[in-house]
């Protein structure tokens, strides 16, 4: 199958493109290198030391024998390159990661909230428009987020998988109707994908797309197999407090003995999914495609949920760091429970990795062993959700 | 009140600025002019002889006494002039028309469709942000459309005024949610304006904007009292194929003895708005804003509903012009029925002005009065919902 991962230079694109060249797809990545810019604009490095693309490449050519293509190509602004490069390349399908991926930036600045939406939505949209312009049946799989959904608006019933049946009344009485499950998002960022989800029923409506919509959790862990051949192959991780998400912050945290930075009561649960997951759940994705004419398949892309608390009391109790409560900077509820529907991937055959298992060894293999390049002034979070929000100062010394 | 009445040199834009400044109101008109750009890019004009903006605002300050200020700007394009604008005028409400608004357009060629969504998201976006940025308490009355609705989805339910109560079953038995009506979009044009419902509801919750979101049914008729005062301020009046809406291009048919174009079987039943109610609408969205930390407020503004059929039909008996049924270039229900709830206008004192009523005048006023600038060969619709879709051919030579 030939495959072009939109973002393939990126923290989930990098090792799922890896991924597909080991399972022999003709891989190619496409991608405009934001994120290593959004670093330099940041002055943050990821903790461990990735390498340039084009080294990457040569090194999994040299290791694996396989080739994966590259080309720079910034999705939103060069729509013309781009179908161009569909109409040359011909693929079965295109992996989308190409977003711009934190909550925290997104909400930074007017400029990034500004650059959110106008990067994630014209860059998605060009796809779409791409597609349909060449003429040519390729698949879409695309990186959602768990958070189009929010949080505790469904009350006991689990978060289903993209659509709902509900009652609607009318004056003849109920009438039952499918549909998308309202959007709820917390962030600009999250409020980018809810607008995909548009444009991706809209499509597959109209053009009777196919297209798979990954509602993800939040992705720990660093390495896959492919990633842990070689040092040069190594995936990013982030431990900033706008680009860290949250367990892996905390297992950095651990190892430099930093406090952890609980926001708020830490009573916020959220689903979670390890990085070995994230790949081959694309994999299965594209090897389940929906048919021509049917609807956008939404899936769940979550193995477990914790509450942050409970993740920080596990952390501390397993290497004896101590928890620090911060001031919250979202608007989010203090608590919630959460309930996640994920039969589809278990029945398409994923076996997870859960924290239990991958847990010291991603202290060991990663956080203790790249401690050094850490900068501690960059942990703290700093963007607010509404100006004058309250944040902390930075609790350790560099 | 000091008014920015974005995109107002349009069709509904040009005649609310009139209205607001006859009502006494500091209004000022921020426009691209891309309106009379696409003129160009289509190679048609209004049927009625529209002035230049600068003309416009000369002739009305001539006759009224009264000064509407204008800025040549780009939304989409141009956010940081537009946020110094808002910083330095510090107006206390903005009325948003400032977007691409024709379906048939967006659905034109990859280009439009990118353009349409490009410019409408990134457009409506950068208010909102501009709004957040410039910390002042700016009211936003938007233009959204029924469209976003889509037609036949609540059975025997009329459609609500943007939001509905809905059961979700959970374990513990049905729970009510007040939802957004789920969004059912025709064409790219409608699909952007259900991704304008999401940013607003985002950056009312977030940001607690006062925003209200005018779902408007198809526009008709040209005039209102200001832009009757003197042929210099006329209105635009659109029958082209792209740009001209049902109704009018019906009368403007009948003008020339052009057969009245029905698409399929005439079926679907849509929701009509005089040009007149659709200024008092706005400004009554002025007057009843609502409070900070109030869900957006929708409303429908339509004043009644007719089959395509039936208003062919009508103008058929009153002049003679035979009807003449084309393939539909559209995917869309061939038969529709279509109730709407429209209280919330009538409660605040709209006097709806009915076809019954306004048909002959427009009739005699507009398109006999200008059929001498009719382009015959603009008047089918070229544009397909899906590439080898059917067309007609011109029915009537120049």
């Amino acid at each position: 199958m030939k495959v072009l991962v939109l973002g393939g230079d990126g923290f989930c694109g990098w090792p799922t493109s890896l991924h597909l060249s080991e399972l022999g797809h003709d891989v190619s990545i496409v991608d405009n290198l934001s994120r290593r810019e959004i670093d330099l604009e940041l002055e943050v490095e990821s903790l461990t030391p990735i390498r340039p693309i084009g080294e990457r490449i040569r090194v999994w050519k040299e290791l694996s024998g396989r080739q994966i293509g590259f080309v720079h190509l910034d999705l939103a602004e060069e729509y013309d390159r781009f179908e161009s490069l569909l109409r040359a390349e011909r693929p079965d399908a295109v992996v989308h990661f190409g977003e711009q991926r934190a909550a925290p930036y997104s909400m930074r600045s007017t400029i990034a909230k500004r650059y959110t939406i106008d990067n994630n939505v014209r860059g998605t949209h060009n796809v779409l428009a791409g597609i349909v312009a060449s003429g040519l049946d390729i698949q879409v799989v695309h990186l959602g987020t768990m958070g189009v959904y929010g949080y505790g608006w469904s009350g006991s019933a689990p978060i289903p998988e993209g659509y709902l049946t509900v009652k609607v009344p009318t004056p003849d009485g109920d009438i039952e109707r499918e549909i998308l499950h309202p959007s709820n998002p917390g962030s600009v960022y999250h409020l980018s994908k809810t607008l995909d989800q548009l444009l991706f029923a809209f499509y597959c409506a109209n053009d009777q797309l196919r297209i798979t919509d990954l509602h993800q959790g939040i992705v720990w862990g660093t390495q896959t197999p492919q990633t842990s051949l070689d040092e040069r192959l190594i995936n990013r991780f982030d431990y900033d407090g706008d680009y860290g998400t949250v367990l892996n912050r905390f297992l950095m945290q651990a190892a430099i003995g930093h406090p952890l930075t609980v926001h708020g009561t830490g009573g916020q649960t959220r689903a979670f999914i390890h990085i070995r997951d994230t790949v081959r759940c694309v994999q299965l994705a594209l090897e389940n495609a929906p048919d021509r004419g049917d609807k956008v398949m939404v899936l769940n892309q979550v193995t477990e949920t914790y509450r942050v608390r409970d993740l920080a009391a596990l952390l501390s109790k397993l290497t004896g760091v101590e928890v620090a409560n911060l001031p919250n900077p979202r608007r989010e509820a203090a608590e919630n429970d959460l309930n996640v529907s994920r039969d589809q991937f278990l029945e398409l055959g994923l076996d997870p990795t859960y924290l239990s298992e991958g847990l010291l060894e991603e202290v060991r293999e990663i956080a203790l062993r790249y401690k050094d390049r850490a900068d501690t002034t960059k942990i703290i979070a700093r963007s607010v959700w509404r100006k004058g929000m309250e944040t902390s100062p930075d609790l350790m010394r560099s």
